[in-house]
């Protein structure tokens, strides 16, 4: 039996765990699940003969070493910065690694030492990034095989709510990290290239300036720039490419509204505010906007904000209670941010018979024989329940698919690398759609940024 | 005769030095000007006989510890993170020391050091900060004196261009570093106190929140926070005041203008630009605008931040030549704010006849015998040409004045301090009157913020 260790059984885990149980007795695998919370391990293997739980804190060197060096390969769920400790050890024990994590520069730096072992440490596995790469890969080689030539390339990823559980003003719930989306698009400008320009969008104005997206039988979405989509500009062959567009997807208003915050100042964390944990919501709200003895609050944001009288905006704000005199921040020199997520937490959970909503949308311009084309390929998934959601499956399935390719040979590339291969994307999105992840694909009128090649 | 040993000839030296020239006969003293240019020391000493210039690089160990050893007290006029090498070097020789630089943490730990010695280290002594601390100090201890309580301290300076030279539509010239004006307001929220009510604005924000001040036989400004608003609270012993606001004055319209570059993200000093040396003005512009094919620049601009036809915003920009598709920015890898900074200076520089002016603007609210008042206090400096600017005057005259009472035993408090004692600042203030720095005030009706204490 080959053994399998998961480090890491968070919520995230739960589709990854699964998939590999489901397979054991096929596959002839042990799957040993280790996390410092012993109790998170036990849950996710639900008592399979062929799982094990341990505890394993990783910052503690024998019980670390002794579950790697027991392994056949490591999968490690744990958060970015923790997995140069296991990959040292991976690369002592001879190991091989799969994350979906982005490769950090520290991750980046053992390619080297990885490739004269013969390893593998497969980075960026998951949904985004993971998916993504596959799937905007599988269509680039199709193209360039083909002999077309990519003119433009747009990727945009969204975790949202289905539309069943879609029932707030924002159509808008936490499905993954609060953190992480109050804190979308800070630490500095968009940058992307339409038609061979370049382009800069402030964060003052990034939830300003979407696009907006069609997906067939789930209607209009929009999307803002991400910060970095020039990242993979190399990696994906695309070193001449005349657009290049990566976004985060929202349903149509969130964006202008979410502005509000940012243009408040509500989304900063780089302060705490005097007094956070005795403050109200409307005190919050009030700290943002100019004193007055007798203005409300309510008037004083409405006219700062310049919110009409019918202005949906305004029903927005009212309905996350920001004007709430008796619901208390209750955090230590919290930060505008932190604040902001307290409040927004309180409207935006999940009710437990919630299910979540993945959706991601691709556009690929080219030309093929003097003629512009274009392919768009989109794809949604809906989670089953709060443990195996939208998110839990594409993140936890294409990372156990690959696993198991690698634990079966099936992976011939050596080094820390993203799953840009044909060898790997072309067997996991295979098999990703027998559990619902497919990719639609239709012909679309190239439009581009400029169909008259016009200068200007 | 007592030797002073300037450290830092730049244009901001001007007036200090020649102030103490003026009187080395009469105090029998001798200046020794050392800076890295000898060619700059010697242009400012003159040939005056009580004068002599010096090479001066403080990197070099010798040369500064020789020039600190014969002093008998050392000005520095370096860039403020280059003081402490000189701070020590007069703790060890036993010297009195003097900038206008504020206060700096490694400079305040010298403290116990200084006062060990028994020596004298005056930061903060120029104009901002400088004559903002020691007028406002002044009317504060004498509202206090009279049985007094301080309910609003507002205080707001401005580094503008004079009335006679203000020919462009922003009312605007560089007088002093332009990058420091490209940079005003970045790094964090804006934080201050109205009526006992923490505020805070983002950047975003900052320049549409000011307020307006008249000035007798000047007319109207107005005023944007400054970030540090509460910085001198305990020190000022306003540790209880309801209202403290710092901010920077403008001539009306400027702040609403330069929102223009704040909303575009033209003000960002994060990032390098693609191609930006090669880039003309227009296509900056474009960098910030969406890409179309046909559309021009200009309208893209317009619709983006809404100008209307008539809106004189719109002359603002033309005038800068920002859409001027010859012009280039010339600088490698420049950030927005440095290719911004270029493009203003092209536009803003001071024509060899332009003179600066300085303008300052207290307000005092307070209490006495139960009733309301406030006084206004308000001082404006017009430079006499670009040698003697107002910004030159205003920051070397307190501190060559400050430098000969310290000299002169005038000064009892020891350790590293600032401008805030009567010993001090009166007969500064004094003195700075013969040279036209004079502060005008009047009583004001008292309306703070909440004239009638109504709650909310």
């Amino acid at each position: 039996m080959r053994n399998i260790l998961i480090i890491g059984a968070g919520r995230s885990s739960a589709s990854l765990i699964k998939y590999l149980l489901d397979r054991s007795h096929a596959e002839n695998i042990h799957i040993t699940v280790g996390d410092v919370s012993i109790a998170n391990a036990l849950d996710k293997i639900k008592e399979h003969t062929n799982a094990k739980a341990i505890k394993l804190d990783i910052f503690i060197d024998e019980e670390r070493r002794a579950a790697i060096k027991d392994a056949d390969i490591v999968v490690s769920m744990l958060p970015s910065r923790f997995h140069t400790k296991v990959a040292e050890d991976c690369i002592f024990f001879g190991k091989n690694m799969v994350t979906a994590s982005y490769v950090s520069k520290e991750m980046k730096a053992l390619d080297t030492q990885v490739k004269e072992k013969g390893l593998i440490f497969m980075n960026e596995t998951g949904l985004d990034p993971g998916i993504d790469h596959m799937s905007a890969m599988q269509v680039i080689d199709r193209i360039r095989d083909n002999g077309g030539k990519l003119l433009l390339f747009e990727s945009f990823t969204g975790g949202l709510v289905a539309p069943e559980s879609d029932n707030n003003l924002w159509s808008y719930k936490f499905t993954w990290n609060p953190r992480n989306v109050v804190l979308a698009g800070q630490g500095g400008a968009a940058k992307f290239i339409q038609e061979g320009a370049y382009k800069y969008i402030p964060y003052n104005k990034l939830f300003r300036r979407t696009e907006f997206l069609h997906v067939d039988g789930y209607g209009k979405f929009e999307a803002y720039a991400n910060r970095d989509s020039l990242k993979y500009r190399e990696e994906y062959g695309l070193q001449d490419i005349l657009t290049l567009y990566r976004g985060t997807m929202r349903r149509v208003g969130f964006s202008k509204a979410w502005n509000m915050f940012v243009q408040l100042g509500m989304t900063d964390d780089s302060y705490a505010m005097e007094g956070s944990e005795e403050m109200s919501y409307r005190d919050f709200t009030n700290a943002f906007l100019a004193y007055n003895p007798t203005d409300s609050v309510e008037l004083k944001m409405r006219h700062y904000l310049k919110i009409d009288q019918d202005d949906i905006m305004w029903e927005k704000l009212r309905e996350i209670d920001l004007f709430n005199p008796n619901k208390k921040i209750g955090i230590k020199n919290a930060t505008p941010a932190q604040a902001l997520q307290k409040i927004l937490e309180d409207s935006w959970h999940l009710a437990p018979e919630d299910k979540d909503m993945i959706v991601m949308y691709h556009k690929f311009g080219y030309e093929y024989q003097g003629e512009k084309r274009q392919i768009d390929s989109n794809m949604v998934v809906i989670g089953e329940d709060q443990t195996y959601t939208a998110m839990a499956k594409t993140v936890g399935l294409p990372l156990a698919m690959a696993t198991l390719l690698i634990l079966n040979g099936k992976v011939s590339t050596k080094g820390v690398q993203i799953p840009l291969k044909k060898e790997v994307y072309e067997p996991v999105l295979k098999e990703l759609e027998a559990y619902g992840v497919v990719f639609n694909e239709k012909k679309a009128p190239y439009l581009g940024y400029n169909p008259n090649n016009v200068a200007g």
